[in-house]
């Protein structure tokens, strides 16, 4: 009888140990976990701490009883393992309540140890609390309930920004903290200012470009000095694979420091596999290693082992790294690289901004949906996209996710036949518009310029040109540009010279382009502001300032 | 200069202008529209019917005036083509308004004259209204605002139902009467059940497997010599492209009978184009002739003809079919082929019927989806799929159509990297079940009986389990199942006879599935009910009768 033992009872374990039941009944299987909980809702945490899930055994999706009765697992909560032995294939455990040791073998061992918290090591960060597991909710909660009135998240990451907005909700002063100068870093900063702007919205105190300091008893002090109320500090900076037992145990640690891994999830020892956030993924673009904590790779990854074990042919695919967040009214949402990381590796990129209605504009509900695409110029491939707004955005960030999956280029995204109805979306559904333009600028029929280039290209001559309408104009406008809104354009060419090149610009880009096309067919060399004000707007205007 | 006669200034017919006139600054372009409006939303009349969209004017996107100040067009409403003299490529039209007629001649012709609602040839029907234009609207609301208190929807197609709900949101008594035994043709029986509840559970009468005999002063007759009131009787009993000019001027006929096209929406004349409602799409299973008429491939095809006229080198792809409709709370949704037209055409499939949550079952407002899948048994390639929910239907079908569109198998959908959080999904996306299932089926690790098996099975000599809880059981099963709970299933092993096949059975076919895996690793022959007692009671139980 084959027997498995599984390291660690949450996402990539557990649906390990489950999936090995269905194809092997006959197998042992222990699972083994150092907390208190198995198969408990991880990314629901942060909702527990705002009472969105009231109850805390809602948290707790599965036991060890229900385990063993279902699937006839042998749980071990409260067990760590203390190391293994690859040439005996045992492992050696503690039982954390009575302390006993022991020692099981295995014919393959599953690791899916997860990653643990970042803490910065200051001055007073032992204070600080993290949030990895249920016993860490109760941790912060407990603070809550024993009268904390402010708290200080450190780090505008997925987990920082939910915890932020679930504190607010309990009533305390909130200040997040974020090294960079926006949140959200998988997306590009034009694309994160609106959550920024939500997060102020939410009473959220955004210090961005800011550093922590030191933490003191019921406060934190910034590099710049400035001191912010905190009974409860957090740090959510980010995780690091779980590698004690890999990296003891001499197993392959792979460039980014996850547990090395091949295409069936097995680590350098034939009988070892490792999954989960401790686990490196490989990139779909670059074939490289990489690090991508997400709760869906860690299941698809743990039941993909249990197909190992059992014989079947399957190999893991290459992680693109789709991600979502809801931020109060807001969601943002991205799936492969974005332009820091693109730019970064010195990758050729062309990118496309859009600002579409959630739905049909006469339909009421509709709400402003901010897209961009990045795609390689060679062939149009899609490289990235992220999508902000307030509803559809998790429908489009998955048919782009699908579509880079499928190795679409940005302009198949024009005959994708999207569901239309007016609740729904529009008859030129916001991803079909990603379609266009990029066909647009693919075929020449169009040139953009960059809401970060716009500067530059004044300043080697180019005519600015408003094309909105005159009371957009005087509502506000890029300083030192010319207004002849797109409807009068014909009638007033002889005020856009011929000599100079001319960059349009509109509200979202959509009038630009129109206009663009007018003068490029009158004899002008012009270029469309791409996303218009909008994006120009939101990558220039500085961040909220406290 | 090149000169360009669009006839019908809707979604195709101006989609073509438009963009043409990107594309060509110095052509001339003029628009020939029938009807007193262009460019207006036509997927939202039903809406107005209901004053969901309360202002007409919300529904007239553009005018004749908007359209020449922005895109130079000439646009002449009110003006009908009679003719088509393809040797002198001109065209005779009537001014609707003074009687005048005249010729106009062009160097390409678009033609997008949309599909006329169907009429059934019946004692009475002349009062029957149809939901075409803002004018059939306009008629709607005045017998609505004459104090019509009772509707006859004729018709549970899209519009029917949309109209259905609509006009009760109005307060009218409303009856919908369909000829089939379901409504919503594009979904398979049992999953178009939940929309007949819906609609029951708004207030529509809902009339299946019933026909219209005639059409009396105040009510209609039906087949059964049933008489329903009928203030107001609207046919929604489908389209029939218009092709009359077409026709006239021997422009090639489709198999299905609409205008032919090749793909680049030429016709058999390559002066000549044709999109929209009236023109036949290719098949993207068969390659054959078919009509779809959908506002979002009206819109591609006016923007392809555009880029062909222009010199681009376009294609136009074949057509999935994707379409969506909200049914008071619900929402369905489909995409390519459905059961019945596979079964038809006998094309073997494989389907798979899942019922997971809308999101993570712990974050509130989750609500249960039913999605079916249809899969070409000899690669797994996806053929069709629907959805029915309350919330994340549209963005099931549009990846699911995206699937379908990229050639995706089935059990691809298993690894696409869909964005998770507990408000937007689940670390186990229902499309990433419905791969896991097919793979399940694909690879032999499970059997499935259909809903409409299950009879045959169990008259063939099948010992049919009820694997739920005992509270389950007793709330109502299958006749004649034995009761085992899963979690008791290895214990009482001996319960369940080896010398008979087995067909295990659940609430939603998931705790069937763990079931049937123990069971036949026991050395049992086990089939597992496809989506459990929810599909096959969708799928048995009588339609709401009245």
């Amino acid at each position: 009888m084959v027997k498995v033992i599984v390291v660690g009872g949450v996402a990539g374990g557990m649906s390990a140990a489950t999936r090995l039941r269905r194809m092997e009944e006959h197998a042992e299987i222990v699972v083994l976990e150092r907390g208190p909980h198995v198969s408990y809702a991880n990314c629901g945490l942060p909702y527990h701490v705002g009472g969105v899930i009231p109850e805390r055994a809602d948290l707790l999706l599965q036991t060890p009883e229900s385990l063993r009765a279902r699937f006839r697992l042998d749980v071990r909560v409260r067990h760590e393992v203390l190391g293994i032995d690859r040439g005996a294939r045992t492992v050696r455990i503690r039982d954390l309540d009575t302390g006993r040791t022991y020692t099981e073998d295995y014919d393959h061992l599953v690791l899916s140890p997860g990653a643990e918290p970042a803490v910065p090591p200051l001055p007073g960060a032992e204070r600080g609390l993290t949030l990895r597991d249920v016993t860490d909710t109760d941790r912060i909660l407990d603070a809550v309930r024993a009268g904390a009135r402010s708290a200080v998240v450190v780090g505008g990451g997925f987990i920082g920004v939910e915890l932020a907005e679930n504190l607010r909700r309990r009533g305390l002063a909130v200040t997040l903290v974020e090294l960079a100068d926006h949140v959200l870093s998988p997306l590009d900063p034009e694309m994160a200012r609106p959550l920024a702007d939500e997060l102020a919205r939410g009473g959220v105190e955004l210090r961005l470009s800011a550093q922590l300091h030191k933490v003191l008893p019921d406060t934190v002090e910034l590099a710049d000095g400035t001191v912010v109320p905190a009974d409860i500090v957090v740090f959510a900076i980010g995780v690091r694979p779980d590698t004690a037992l890999a990296r003891a145990a001499c197993l392959e640690i792979g460039p980014c420091g996850g547990i090395a891994v091949d295409d069936q999830q097995r680590t350098s020892d034939p009988r070892v596999f490792a999954v989960g956030d401790a686990a490196e993924k490989r990139d779909r673009l670059t074939g490289d290693g990489t690090l991508v904590p997400l709760a869906n790779l860690a299941n698809r990854h743990g039941r993909l082992v249990a197909d190992a074990i059992a014989g079947r042919p399957v190999r893991s695919r290459p992680v693109v790294g789709t991600v979502i967040v809801k931020v109060f009214g807001l969601t943002a949402a991205a799936t492969g690289w974005n332009e820091k990381r693109l730019r970064a590796a010195g990758r050729p990129h062309r990118v496309v901004h859009i600002h579409p209605a959630s739905h049909a504009g006469y339909y009421p509900g509709a709400r402003p949906l901010a897209l961009k695409l990045l795609t390689d110029p060679a062939d149009e491939r899609i490289l990235g996209a992220q999508v902000v707004g307030g509803e559809g955005v998790d429908k489009r960030i998955d048919v782009l996710a699908t579509a880079i999956t499928c190795g679409l280029t940005a302009p198949d995204l024009a005959d994708l036949q999207l569901a239309y109805a007016p609740p729904f979306g529009s008859a030129k559904d916001p991803v079909n518009m990603l379609g266009y333009v990029t066909d647009n600028l693919a075929g020449g029929t169009t040139a953009t310029v960059q809401w970060h280039e716009l500067d530059q290209a004044v300043h080697d001559g180019s005519v600015l040109v408003d094309v909105r309408t005159r009371a957009e104009h005087e509502a506000g406008g890029i300083p030192g540009s010319l207004h002849v809104p797109v409807d009068e354009l014909r009638d007033r060419l002889d005020e856009i010279p011929l000599d100079r090149p001319t960059v349009v610009y509109c509200h979202a880009g959509l009038r630009g382009h129109t206009a663009a096309r007018i003068l490029t067919q009158h004899g002008r060399n012009v270029r469309n502001l791409d996303g218009g004000w909008l994006t120009w707007q939101a990558g220039r205007a500085p961040q909220p300032a406290w």
